[in-house]
């Protein structure tokens, strides 16, 4: 293996020419979603647009809060502007582990693994406690990381009807795997509705199996003073159940986390690729996300304020004529009356200074396309009143059918 | 759907117990690890630690540079901790588009799409870039991210011998497969050794197939300025041709990236779930990755400085008796005997002040354990000469065997 001076790759001639059509495929599926009117684009936003954002994911307002943003700004300055590697090399910084422990100790588990994103703290879990001897059972409207995370795994896969806890059982106790794991978002992102923790956490338990339970939507918002689903439920801290959550929702940031039990988050460390083989979150990230967290436990009503908010939109909605889903977090979701019509009505709103979110087929598991509200804890009520005013002016005909 | 207030849900009692024995076989697979030397265990470090830094795969010295520090704190500052939700909702900002305008530009393709990591980017190629009628062809040797990228395609996959294009070729002749992909990293993870992308390139054409290729430790580093693998091998910009990046090595940030033809950057923002249902990456990331941009092509000599320190390293670490690999980017692996004498070769070199990566079983696709050390583009002759001190005097027996 020994060597003379390496020599620098230059560029060569090819032999063939570039066939120009082997992506023509990619521009006939492009045409068929246009037809279907199921085109996406990407808008930037500036930082200054005057636009009331119910569209983000920013629960508590946290995100721009000026002591996270400086928080941010400071892990930056001290730590450089990346990780610099995986978490078990050189990507684990001290705030990276003060941010674990305040983590774990908020949301009362024995300890928390933080990653680049909840996408792959998702991928993490489903493929590290499971083996070709499990069965994962999931949520028929679980989130599309979880899907990935259950198809990534070489586990047997169960898709169970949404929020049915006694489907769950049956196919429990009908099991010939070893071992089994439950899996559910605990507020489901479309529609705002709530898992029913308790009920699956006593299917799981008669059963011998493990619950998952992807906080995403209610770290923060669910729980005495925002911490999570598993308090609110009371199974935090529990042997048998784990949860993982995202930074970038209420905490303002980005990044994903696990929590649970020590050995899971040993095991985790240990085997699961997306945490080895990924460059750990950067330390501004962390830095912010650990501020945040820092102002809910300052402020614990900030959580409740949230929900307060979500009820009041939905009961001025619904009052107004709309379907508006009966809110169990921070979102409110609002029946349209077709994916076109729902994007022209976001649309619409936008432009009315509005921004909300459209969900529409693929994204949404029943076909109903709907828009979606974020009810951020720091709006005012004359901002929620005007988000209503806007929403109901301009909704579209069939909207109220 | 109207509906009365929301009651908030409450901590309920549970019917059965909790088992504590749902997760023993992790403890059982834990003490397997411990058994066979396997054992990670995670060690934070401070901001201020006086370590020579040879682990980390900051390529070009940029993480802590003033101008990309100053550059994350100030998006951090304008924009907030997050972006609050996914790029095609409000998760764009306007710094995430200059950023994949210049990067595209950099690299010479005609688009570019960011992600929150280059572990999600690679997922979203090899998934949305096929379809059950496609074989991917994937070098032996990949990274993890591609390997699961594969895993979750609906692709038939074939597994290649390592850098091998006749093999390739052969696959993609006898294939009864509509489309085919063949995948490979740039320069390869551990040994730093190059994928000979004329000659795959050739067989791809060859056959009416595409080429992806993982340029995470090439960008920055090969190519004229650093401008990637593809530039070096005269594939920017072809049309059959994608590349996908990380944000974390080189250009000292977080973050990933998709390089290619329009419509491959289109397909990708309509359809890879890693993209959709993802929150977009962190503005203070983006902003760092952009001003590390900007400060390589200000000063395009850091690529080839980069490959030279590599090259010094290698010769002075093969002058003291070790088996250092030929680099061909910013790489350089040593060989060790085995994994404890790896294991305790690293750790010896850290108490001497040195960090530098370990690779072994199950990260090393040939069983070989390594050390691997990063050949930093801003190390000094004196710190290469310190790091090959350390390391050649620290070698284990059987080292130079
Ligand atoms: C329920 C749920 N789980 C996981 C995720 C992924 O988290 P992240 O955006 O941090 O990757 C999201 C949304 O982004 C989500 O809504
Ligand atoms: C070859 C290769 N591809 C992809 C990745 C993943 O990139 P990221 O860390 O940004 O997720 C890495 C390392 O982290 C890598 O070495």
């Amino acid at each position: 293996m020994n060597h003379p001076l390496a020599a620098e790759p230059r560029p060569s001639v090819l032999a063939a020419p570039a066939p120009a059509h082997v992506f023509d495929w990619l521009d006939e599926t492009a045409a068929m979603r246009a037809e279907a009117g199921l085109t996406r684009t990407l808008r930037s936003r500036g930082a200054d647009d005057a636009v009331l954002d119910l569209a983000g994911n920013d629960y508590l307002g946290l995100t721009r809060h000026p002591v996270v943003a400086r928080a941010a700004a400071d892990a930056a300055l001290r730590w450089g502007g990346g990780s610099t590697g995986s978490r078990l090399v050189t990507g684990t910084t001290a705030l990276h582990s003060e941010l674990e422990e305040e983590l774990a100790e908020f949301c009362g588990v024995e300890a928390a693994l933080v990653f680049s994103s909840g996408y792959t703290a998702n991928l993490a879990a489903l493929t590290a406690l499971t083996d070709p001897d499990t069965l994962i059972v999931s949520d028929a409207y679980n989130h599309a990381s979880l899907i990935d995370g259950c198809r990534l795994s070489r586990a047997d896969v169960h898709r169970a009807p949404h929020s049915d806890p006694a489907a769950v059982a049956e196919v429990l106790a009908g099991r010939a795997q070893r071992r089994a794991l439950v899996v559910t978002d605990s507020v489901f992102s479309v529609d705002g509705d709530a898992a029913p923790l308790p009920a699956l956490s006593q299917a799981v338990r008669a059963h011998g199996a493990a619950l998952l339970v992807d906080d995403a939507h209610g770290l923060g918002v669910l729980g005495p003073g925002g911490t999570g689903a598993l308090a609110a439920a009371g199974l935090a801290g529990q042997p048998d159940t784990v949860a993982t959550a995202t930074l970038s929702k209420s905490l303002g940031s980005q990044g994903g986390v696990v929590l649970g039990p020590r050995r899971v988050i040993r095991h985790l460390t240990e085997t699961a690729r997306t945490f080895i083989f990924d460059t750990g979150l950067a330390p501004a990230a962390a830095g912010a996300a650990l501020a945040a967290l820092r102002l809910l436990r300052a402020e614990p009503a900030r959580a409740e304020r949230a929900r307060e908010v979500a009820r009041t939109l939905a009961r001025q909605l619904a009052a107004a004529g709309l379907h508006a889903c009966e809110p169990q977090a921070a979102v409110v979701s609002v029946r349209a009356p077709g994916p076109e019509a729902a994007v022209a009505w976001a649309a619409d709103c936008r432009r009315a200074g509005l921004a909300v979110g459209c969900f529409r087929p693929p994204s949404v598991p029943d076909g109903i396309s709907r828009l979606r509200l974020t009810a951020r804890g720091d709006l005012t009520d004359g901002q929620i009143a005007e988000a209503v005013r806007i929403v109901a002016e301009l909704a579209p005909v069939g909207a109220r059918g």
